[in-house]
């Protein structure tokens, strides 16, 4: 999906969101944003917004000397996300009366880690447990849950794209889910920093590499969602070879969504851009085929 | 007040909407905001925000080829205004026991006035009566009413600068009360397009000519707030000879406020960037000299 007008100045506000996490004096915050404006205004808008958030948050690093500013914050979320998805979302998915039942609870309490993305919303502490218990009662706008129940059993190996630390303890829950029915499930994180993008580190921390069946890889690259022709050659040999793509989070929702086929995006709708472009409020849930998105949008490319 | 960090992606944002409001295609949007982009990139941050509106929107005016892209929201918000301001702020002044009174309730019935900025909150409509009722029961977070109330006494001459269409149907009441105190007011509006900004047109469709002892002048300037320094020769007579200057909302806050001497700011604190600079909330309110604001939040040049 091309860049929205309305992700311009979000794209500049990450800079300085990103800036001021990482500890930045003013004279590197208000630098931080130059730099944001200038990679934009030389940017072409055909591209999803995801793919300038690489140059820009370089830069940012650059500019602090920082090579990872959120990395304490995705510390805590890590941990926060272990503690809440152990004590809310595991006994919410325990309580399924049946495989598919518990898959759908999986995927909520998946989508239910979605909220936990403290680059978007920095003081939901407090507020998170009602939020996730909010989360798991949610009806999706989108659902395609049928057709994916489907192509789950023909599947031998499922790629899962993911999204934030912290977001990823929730992953989990859905991935050993998805390993239960004997799947081979690789699952892919960012091969270096972007904003709050979970890393190798970040997935070790949660376990994933803990669960049967499970391959970790990386993206080959250190932006938000997934630039598919530069990505590196281990994802682009898994986005090949399996037979599902789930894609986490907004980001990849915008990088992929133009793309039909074997791709699922499951993610919360969370800015107001999104919002205005699919005419679906922000926090809706979507757990929806590439094929069910276009043809309810229109060509998402 | 120096531009803060957060008015940066702020002012392409404003781009944005002006030229959606102003009916631009996709092409003119995007072409709006990289107009955005190109200003500030080249811009000194050691001006105020609002200095930045006039370049940017003198911008996108061209870009849409349309002079006054607000000019339908500021007939419907002077509309509305007005009836507002009959219907609710009238009657709530008019309940007033004494003089003193009745003068703090026609500046909470100005400030409620505030509240009616389409530019800021656009899906108002609907809420704007229950919030106008609220505004006129807030406490004020920096109120210096008694040092005003004591000027007031010895002051022959106060210019009062307004801020938007719509909000100066609830000025109206306010200059309408100094005016009943034997005072001459200068009311001034901007002298070409700034957003939903008050012009002559919407001073005389609220009327504010009708007021005895009232003098209308512009600015001199077709952008939000006051640069006092190019300003207009009637706005700097104005504002040399006035013994009491009352500066209405944001911009002209965020343009004045490290003055001190014979200026008041009356304003809701709109945004989160001046949230995080003077620690007072969004949404809280001040009345209170520019005395006062340097006291309290040391230098605010």
């Amino acid at each position: 999906m091309k860049m929205l007008p309305g992700c311009i100045p979000c794209l500049v506000k990450m800079a300085i969101t990103t800036a001021t996490i990482g500890g930045g004096n003013e004279e590197q915050i208000y630098q931080s944003a130059r730099s944001a404006l200038k990679i934009l205004l030389e940017g072409n808008f055909q591209f999803p917004a995801p793919y300038f958030s690489a140059p820009i948050l370089r830069k940012v690093e650059t500019i602090l000397n920082q090579p990872d500013p959120f990395i304490k914050q995705k510390r805590v979320s890590n941990q926060a996300g272990l503690k809440l998805a152990q004590e809310l979302a595991k006994p919410y998915v325990e309580k399924a009366k049946n495989s598919k039942d518990r898959l759908l609870r999986s995927l909520r309490a998946s989508i239910a880690g979605n909220i936990a993305d403290y680059a978007v919303v920095p003081d939901l502490e407090g507020k998170i447990e009602d939020k996730l218990r909010e989360a798991f009662k949610l009806k999706f706008s989108c659902l395609d849950f049928e057709r994916f129940w489907k192509k789950l059993r023909g599947a031998r190996r499922i790629l899962y794209i993911c999204d934030n630390a912290g977001e990823i303890a929730f992953d989990r829950i859905l991935i050993e889910e998805l390993s239960n029915f004997k799947k081979q499930v690789i699952v892919a994180v960012k091969s270096g920093p972007a904003l709050n993008d979970a890393l190798v580190s970040d997935a070790l921390e949660v376990g994933l590499d803990k669960i049967a069946g499970v391959e970790l890889i990386t993206t080959g690259q250190a932006m938000m969602g997934l630039d598919l022709k530069s990505a590196g050659r281990e994802l682009k040999r898994a986005f090949r070879d399996s037979d599902i793509i789930l894609a986490k989070g907004q980001a990849n929702f915008e990088c992929l969504a133009g793309k039909n086929g074997k791709i699922f995006f499951l993610t919360l709708i969370k800015c107001q851009a999104l919002e205005n472009k699919l005419g679906l409020k922000k926090g809706s849930a979507i757990f929806a085929s590439g094929d069910m998105l276009n043809a309810m949008f229109g060509n998402l490319k």
